[in-house]
Order: C-alpha cells, then structure tokens, then sequence
C-alpha cells in the first residue's frame, strides 16, 4: 500500500521547537544577542558630529527609528535623522534640518544596491563632501557598497548574509546609530538574551510565546488580522517595525501553494480610540487585539486641581497624573473588550521605558514571527513578491537612458 | 398570502442615489463647501501668534493634520501643533516646542466635554493664562466647553450638532487653523463643489463613485481590507485621516445584526514597498488596493549625473529627477500588481499639490464612505461601539475620587 498527500497539519509544539532550534544554526538574528559590541562602543566614542544621519529604508531604519523613539527622541545634545523616502518634498525638508558640515552620514543597505538608498547617498555627494571624516557604511562584506567604502577608506560595519533586512536592528544597523545617540546598547541586548534564553531553556516565555503563536496559526483563517495596540504615542515607531516584521515575514506562500496573510495594523491609544476603535468593537469578528502597556511613565505631570466654570462635570479629571490617566484609559477599553467576549485579546505590560525592556519586547516578537512562520510552514525570511516591482523599475529607468 | 424576510439585497445604484440625495437633508458634511468663511477668513487675519496650538482629538485634528501636512509642513513663519494624547511624555514634549507666551490656544471638541481635550485645557491653565486673548473655542453651541469660552468672552466657532467629528474637516474644525495657517481655504471648498456637483448631477464623477462603492460592497466579503497606497510621504496624515473615516464609519452592525467591517490601511510608497508590499503580493487575496499618485510635485531635486566608484551599476539613476523616480516606483509597483491579475486596484492621480486638490480628494472619500454605508446599511454617522469603554473609563475616575 502507498500513502500519498498534499496537505499538512499543524505540527506539534515540540516539532515547531526542534526546527526553530535548527533554524538558530543558520539564521543569524538569534545569534544576535551574543555578539562583541566593542567595536560598535569604541567608533560610537569617537563621534563629534551633532547631527546623525541613518540613510537608509524598510529594516535598515525601522528598528533604529522604533527605539529612538522609545527611549530618547525627547532630550539629546545629538540630533538623529532618518532619510529613506524619494518623495522630493519630503526629503528636502529633512535635508534643511541637518547641519551637513557637521553631520556623520551613516548609509546602511544590506545588499549595497537599496534604489533609494544610493539616489541619496548621490545626491548627497553633489551637496556635500562624502568622504571617511563623515561617513560610515552599513552593508554586506562583499557588497559593492563595501567596496566603495573600502576604496574610500571608510569605517564599515558589517551585516552578515543569514541576518534578513527586517530582523536586523539588533546588529550594528540599530546598535551603532543607538549607540552614537548615547544609549546602552548592551542593556538592549541583555533584554533580548533574557528572552531568548528562557524560551531555548523552555522556562519563563516558552509557553507564552509558544501558545500565542499556536492560537494565532489555528485561528488563522477566522482571525485574519492582528492588532497592536499600543497605549503609548512613544510605541508608534515600534508598531511600524512589527508591521513590516509581521507582514514581510509572513505574506508568503506556503509549501501547498497556498497564499498565507496575517494582516498586522498598528494602532495607538487613546488616539486611536477616536478611530479604529468603532470597528474593532462593532466591525467583524476578524482580529486580535494585542493590547501593550507601560506600567511606569517617566513624567508625573499631572491634571491641576482646577475647577473650570461651565465644565465642572470634568472635576473627577483632577489630581490625576496623565500616566495614570492613559492606562486607565487602557484599562477601559480591555475592560470593554472583555465583555463583547468573542474578541481575543493578550496584554503586554512593560514595567518602564528602558534598553532592556524594548531589548525584549521587540526580540519576543522576532521569535513569535519565527514560530508562527515554522506553524505554517512558510520561508519566514526572504521576501520574493517583492522583486517583480524592483525589475520593472529597473527596465523603466533602463529604457529613459 | 404573506411575505416577510430578514434578508436584504443590495440596494441599485438608483435607490442608493436616491437616499444620499435624502441624507443631504439631515447629515450636515454635504453642505459644508457652500458655507460662508468670511467669519473664519476675518479672524485668521487677527492673529499674531507665531505658534498655533490645535488642542483636540480623533476628527478635531486628523483632518486638520492631513492638509496641513501635504500643503505647507515645511515652510511657514507660524508652526501648527497638535496637542491630543494623554501619554505624558509625548505631551511633554510637545508642550517643550510651543512658546506659550505666544502661543494661539484653539480648543477643538464636539460635545466640549472630550476627555483628552479637557484635562489637557485644564493642564494649560496650570501653566499659562488662558484668556480670550490666546483663546479660541470650536464646539457645538450648547456645549458646556461653549458656555466656558462666552463666559470668558472668548471667540468661539460653532460645530453643527449634524456635522460628525470625522466629517468636521471641512467645517470650523478644519478650516479655522488651516486659514490661520495661510491657506486658500476658499480654494480647498471650491474643490469640494467641484465633487459634490459633479456627483449629484450625475457628471463626471458620478459613476466612478459609485461604481467603486458598489465593486467595494459586493465583494466585502472576499476583500475585506482596503489598503491606500499613497506614493507620497505628504499624504501620510491623510492616510490616518482615511483609516478613521473608513473603519469608525463603516465598522457597525447592520439592519439585520451582522457586524460589518471593512478594514483600512494606509501605507505610504516607496517606503512600504520594503515593509507591507510583499504581504500584498504573496498573501491572502483580501485586499482592494487604492494607489494615489501625485504627478508633479513641487520639487525638482535631480540626482546628479556622478560616478561612484564601485557603484557604477547604479549609473542608470543618473540625471533623474525624485518626482519621477518616485512615480515611476508607482508605476512598477502598480505594473507588478496588475501582472498577478487577481488584485483588485485603482489609482487617484493628483495633479499637483494645492488647495483645491485636497479638497477633491478628502470630499471624494467623505463622499464614497457615505455611499459605502448606505449600500451595507448602516448608521454611516454614528459611533456607538466607543461608548462602552467611556463609560468605565468615567466610572473608574469617579471611584478613585
């Protein structure tokens, strides 16, 4: 008797454990927490210029620009820009805030070849001076960009090949731009060990991030889209990493030649309770809703004990501290969505705004993508639906020759 | 013989038509192009402040932002700022950028008691004197936020109780900043009329309206998000804009109890080619894909005709200019998409960008919302689903007390 078939099941827990174990001898981010960052600590002291300029797009700034803006947007001696758009408008206005005679230029392509990464980078040479005083690359070691660098005589830093655009901010295309900015890049990477280690170790995260994942892959096809919703206007950044994380990583077919999509919005609260909220409360029953938290706020400013005439019906708003008043905002609409109870929801809290805290929310998402895609049995790490834009584009610019 | 039934079909084009010419009655956003803004026109030319303060939330600021962003962000002697998240550190922050002695305060909110609103006004207070000279009221005429400002002789503007906050771009909300700020508001209504005529004469728009609407309606089911693609970083406030018009006015349960949900999606171009593209290209066909085009931007920055060594590949960007380096990103993009032949798209290509444009395009979608709602059968105008979480949110508040 001969058995054939062209369907799978959803494997079991200790399956999908075994590979992403395999996976980790040759996928390069799970690697990531363990590496040297002396080199990265050592050129980031030598540092003068004010103004730093990250050239780069999709992973090679989303994650440096997630938690910038996490942790030190707000006060800084040293100013961090992020070019990436070929939008003319856009990008001129960014060029007229850098003080380009005191800038350090820091252009990061994985391949070396990013379309719009080298338009700046030449454009940039026809404003400025390009040289090894002002600039440093970020790119594959045998990347044409490496070369150019090397004849230039400039720093580089390398990406490894087994280490995707997207999964990337923990190497030095986030660790050196955060480290220039003054943060405590090995305080990030303790974060994503910590959750690293307890999910190899099978200890603290395991079950969490395994039964999430689990959840999210057999209730794929009633819930098809996932909602981050951030409780925090510093976590916009963060809901636009996971978005290309989640959507890049698991847009794919599968090995059935079936077209896989989990939707990932981002959305963030209590702004958004003024948008996206209806929908999610009223609309279909197609979403899950990942709700984050920030237990401590680093501010107490709080609402004065005024009373207003004509609206002292708002004096229950006094003497509350906003970050009281933001999750409990938080808290209320879990609440609500608790009691529609045919909408699945988790909580994250982080405890304060700090390296090792986003080290680990943004590696357990990392990890959460890696499991999910291994669920459904796609290539979690290339990105093939896009290459057919970038041909096309290339012949249009080919043929205007 | 009797008949009943629970089920309905979709409405025709005719019957549709008919009640949106009903509606024009009752729901106040139709008429707003053929108001008079001589009051707000008057007003603006008064101020002198150098720093325009929006204090308001949700459909008091996202209208606002949006035209604000794609029309003059960049160079202007008077700075907009947007005051609306209780997340304290945010709020901190932008407070830090604002010259509060010279500072013009416009408190936006519907029922004059929006949370967010009032316990940031209340914060103002403790920091500043609000006074009538710094000042400004927008709010329905009988709210207690009303009864506030004439008390203290402040200006005051007045929201229709039959304008909803999201469809309130058009009205004072909207228009008394951007005027403010030095905009053609004259302009912006002009290409309102230009859609709102052609669409009830039935012209030039009418049928790409409501074709689209129809095509959206009928196939909801099978594509049940509606992605905007903007090729444009200007248009990422409307993109934000787009998302609450959409999912807070469509997101409801019909006639029959069903939870309807079109899901939006704003993305901008070329960035998200490197973020959410590949899910559109490989993932589930659950997506209509809307691309919006701006054919001649403002800007005719060129990348220079140079030679980097090592980089000669990248020869063929030479001389190009950003504007048609971006559009021609559109064009592969939409070329790639078309190839697949399975993904339902269209494309709004703007002129250029000015007053009137915007106008268009913002009153095409408060337009085709409307439309979209009345096909599905819903209360297109309300937002019961948000109600609930409030309700707790006063609760907790009051116990706390």
């Amino acid at each position: 008797m001969k058995y054939e078939k062209s369907f799978y099941q959803i494997k079991s827990n200790a399956q999908i454990f075994e590979k992403i174990v395999e996976e980790k001898e040759t996928i390069g981010y799970y690697n990531l927490p363990y590496q040297d960052t002396t080199e990265i600590k050592e050129f980031a002291k030598t540092v003068k210029q004010k103004d730093i300029v990250v050239v780069g797009i999709g992973g090679s700034s989303l994650g440096t620009y997630a938690i910038h803006q996490f942790l030190l947007e707000r006060e800084n001696s040293k100013k961090l820009h992020f070019l990436e758009s070929t939008d003319p408008v856009d990008l001129h206005w960014r060029l007229k805030k850098i003080d380009l005679d005191h800038a350090l230029f820091i252009i990061i392509s994985k391949s070396g070849s990013t379309v719009e990464t080298i338009s700046i980078l030449k454009y940039l040479h026809s404003i400025t001076t390009i040289d090894n005083t002002n600039t440093v690359c970020v790119t594959e070691n045998d990347s044409k960009l490496n070369a150019f660098a090397k004849a230039n005589d400039m720093k580089t830093f390398e990406i490894a090949k087994n280490v995707g655009g997207r999964f990337s901010v923990f190497s030095p295309v986030g660790l050196l731009p955060l480290a220039i900015m003054g943060l405590d890049i090995d305080k990030i990477l303790e974060g994503c060990k910590k959750v690293s280690e307890s999910f190899f170790d099978k200890s603290e995260y395991y079950d969490t991030i395994m039964e999430k994942a689990r959840f999210i892959v057999e209730n794929k096809n009633r819930f098809n889209i996932n909602v981050v919703f951030s409780y925090s206007s510093l976590l916009d950044g963060f809901n636009k990493w996971y978005v290309q994380l989640w959507g890049e990583s698991l847009g794919k077919v599968n090995i059935n030649g079936t077209k896989q999509g989990l939707t990932p919005i981002g959305i963030i609260g209590p702004v958004d309770q003024h948008s996206f909220l209806q929908l999610v409360m009223e609309g279909k029953r197609d979403k899950t809703i990942t709700f984050i938290k920030i237990d401590d706020f680093k501010d107490d400013m709080t609402i004065p004990d005024i009373t207003i005439p004509h609206l002292e019906e708002l004096d229950y708003l006094n003497n509350i501290k906003f970050k009281d008043l933001i999750n409990m905002q938080a808290d209320s609409t879990i609440e609500a969505i608790k009691n529609l109870k045919d909408i699945p929801y988790d909580i994250i809290t982080i405890k304060q705004q700090n390296e090792y805290n986003i080290g680990k929310l943004m590696f357990t998402y990392e990890l959460l993508t890696s499991i999910v895609g291994s669920f459904v049995q796609i290539n979690t790490y290339d990105q093939p639906g896009v290459e057919a834009g970038k041909i096309i584009l290339k012949n249009k610019l080919s043929i205007k020759k």
